[in-house]
This record gives C-alpha cells, structure tokens and sequence, in this order.
C-alpha cells in the first residue's frame, strides 16, 4: 500500500499549501504536487505555513496543467464538498483509502474559492465527499486534505488488506487519457457530437464511462485497436 | 447525543482559533471556549479565518483559568500529541468521541508551541491521542480540533455507506448485451477480430470492460449512437 499524491489545483492561499504539506507529513505522505499555483513558487508564506515539513514542501512539483499533473497516476479522487451531477462512485474518505487501489494514485483538490470544474472532476475516476453539516460546508482547503491524510493514516494502523489480482497492469491516466482524445477526434469527424452545445456533456458522459471501469493496458490497446477498426482507419 | 464543547488553551495565532472554529462548524459543533488567548478578544485574525462560522466564533466565551473553562463539563478529554506518563486512558479520536458520554463534555486543546501542562492534563478524565507519523509529529492546533470534530461528525453518520450518485437509471443486462451486440458485428464488419482464433477473447476483454463500468440507460444509448456515428452509419 502506497500513500497517494496529494495535487492541489489552482491553490490561492500560500497558508494552505504549507499547511496540507505539513498534514501530509504529519500521517507519512509525501508527495505534493501543484497544478498552476495562483503566486509564484516556491512561495514564503507556505514555506513558513509548513511548520519545517520540508521533505513535502521543498519537493513539491509544480504543473501548469492538470492533466500533467495526474498523468503518471493509475487511479485519482476528485475531493468535493457539493454534490455534483456525475456517473461516478462517491466514497467518503474512510472508504475511499479503503479500496484496492493501484500502487500510484492521488486525490486532487479543489482551489479555496470555487473546487474542481466539472471538466477536471470528469477526469478523475471517483469521487472523495467529505461529510459536513448542511448548515455550514465550507471546509478550509488544508482541512480537508489533513482529514483525508489522517483517513489514510489511519488505515495503516489496521490490519492488511487482501487486494485483488489483474492479469494485466492498470492503465496511467495518461494512457486513458490519450485514448479518450482519440475516441473524441474519431466521433468528432464521424459527426456526433450534434448538436454542438450538447458536446461538452456528451464528452463528459463518455469520459466517466471509460474512467470508473478502471481499465487495465491491454484493455487500452484493446479500445484504441477497436477506434480505428470502426473508423475503417486499421 | 451532544458534540463536545471545544477549549483552545492559551491559544496563541487568530488564525488558528478561527480555522478551529470554522471546522467545529463543519462538523455541527457550536461551543467554542478560549482559555487565556495570548492576543486580545475579540481577534480581527481570527474573525477573518473563521470565513463567516459566526455563530461558533461570535459566541466563543473567554476564560482566564482553565478551571473555570471546564467547570461545568462532566467529562473531559485532553488532547495530547505526546505520550504522557500518566494513568489515564488514551483513546484515538474515533474510539473517543464512541465513549458513552455524558450530555456536558468538552476536550482540551493546548498551545501551539507546548502543548497542555502536566498540571492540565491531570485534570482530564481521559486523553485523546491523534496517531501521527514518527518522523513529524507537530500537529497544527486547527488541524487537531478539525481531525476530532470530524470524527464527531463521522459517528452521527454511521454507519458509513457510499452511495452512487446515478442521474440515469442502470441499464438491464439485456441493454447492455445488445450494446455488446451491436459493438461486436461492427467490429466484425470493420475486419477488427484478426487474427480468427483471438477472437473469443478479444470479445471477452471487451466485454469485461463495459459489465465492469455498469452502464446507465443513458450511457448505453450514448455508446450504441458512438459505434454507430464510427461506422459512419449513423
């Protein structure tokens, strides 16, 4: 069992980044990722936030893309606090670090202001709700990764799970990724995404499929090979 | 049931106290006590991080004993990073606040540089013990009270289940094995199950895919009219 990649995308507060740094440590994570940080890095105000849990700040890596920024991963949660219209799994967070999960995977977090975009949740292969009161759900970003880093920390303290075989290895979601951008161009020129303002929605659709089944590689090669045939480009 | 009265002793940061705040908020905890602030109440910088949980941070009551903070609580944890050598029970935060309690209870924060005094903690019934890794211990004040909180709020909730949040209606499996179907003769057309004697499990991947997704109704339609558009027969 691996601890997942912590990627904050589009963080506002240097307070924050420094504080999820150190609750990261706190429960043995160390691995920070940034996806267009709204200041510069590194930034002052998160090292100082960071209390001296160097080993995650001063490592941390900076994208300016989102997609980059999970590509290596084979499984990612998507953490929201609202409810979002999606055909995904929604897993509270003692759940969510209790699955198989494959060796790399990551949560992505929200910026402070807004959360995820539907588009990036739509990437993501399930859902983290943290539960909260209806009266007041507004969880400060480095609060809600230090709970989802403590849920981790805690699983460790149990016993060992038994995990489930594939035969073949999971796919990045770089590789799912490139698949569905293939998937995309081939329905694109064959014409289906009409009528245009309906796009967007059907794409999301297509991507959530594809993303909650988990594919494995070979399954990949499998869909990319059935793309082309279909498109009589083989 | 009641949630646990929160109190902060010699709190030193606003910051800090008003991120506690918000976090009992999150949570549906509402009595906040502040025993000793180092700086003047009320705390410009702790109303600002409390982002508008104003009734916790309007209603905090502030002490200067801690005696006095916890006098008419029944019960009451102390909550302590550091092993202490001291005859009283330790609970993790889950098994804490599981405890039969009494209806008036509270625990007990201690500084962000030192933590509570001996003299304090011996005054607890009980102490709660966040697991932190060996290596970084350092818990930030608001991130202890929000961990705990949580675990107030998680038990209200129990037990835990995911629910899949479903727009559509999910597909039969005769839905599903029509859209198999229809994939499969495409493919076959398209000359795709090459060579022949791969072809059983090159179905059977493909298969596995889509049963393992659990396709909506809307989903099925959405692949049927993909496979279609690809083969330009739409």
């Amino acid at each position: 069992m691996t601890p997942p990649v912590i990627i904050l995308v589009r963080p506002q507060l240097g307070e924050n980044i420094g504080l999820a740094a150190r609750a990261m440590a706190n429960f043995g994570l160390s691995e920070l990722r940034l996806s267009c940080p709204r200041d510069l890095w590194p930034n002052p105000s998160a090292i100082l936030a960071s209390a001296s849990a160097s080993q995650v700040i001063n490592k941390a890596q900076v994208y300016y893309d989102t997609d980059a920024s999970m590509a290596d991963l084979h499984y990612v949660f998507a953490a929201t606090v609202r409810p979002r219209r999606m055909e995904k799994s929604v897993f509270i967070p003692s759940e969510a670090v209790g699955q198989t999960l494959p060796e790399r995977w990551g949560i992505l977090f929200g910026p402070e202001n807004a959360g995820l975009s539907n588009e990036e949740i739509s990437k993501a292969n399930a859902l983290i709700h943290i539960p909260t009161s209806p009266l007041f759900g507004s969880l400060n970003l480095s609060h809600a990764v230090a709970i989802c880093c403590y849920e981790w920390g805690r699983l460790l303290s149990l016993p060992p799970h038994s995990c489930k075989n594939r035969s073949s290895e999971e796919a990045s979601k770089l590789d799912v990724s490139l698949l569905l951008d293939h998937l995309e161009q081939a329905l694109e020129e064959s014409g289906f995404f009409l009528p245009a303002h309906k796009k967007e929605k059907m794409v999301w659709n297509l991507r959530s499929v594809f993303q909650r089944a988990r594919l494995t590689q070979q399954e990949v090669r499998t869909l990319r090979g059935a793309v082309r045939a279909l498109k009589g480009t083989s």
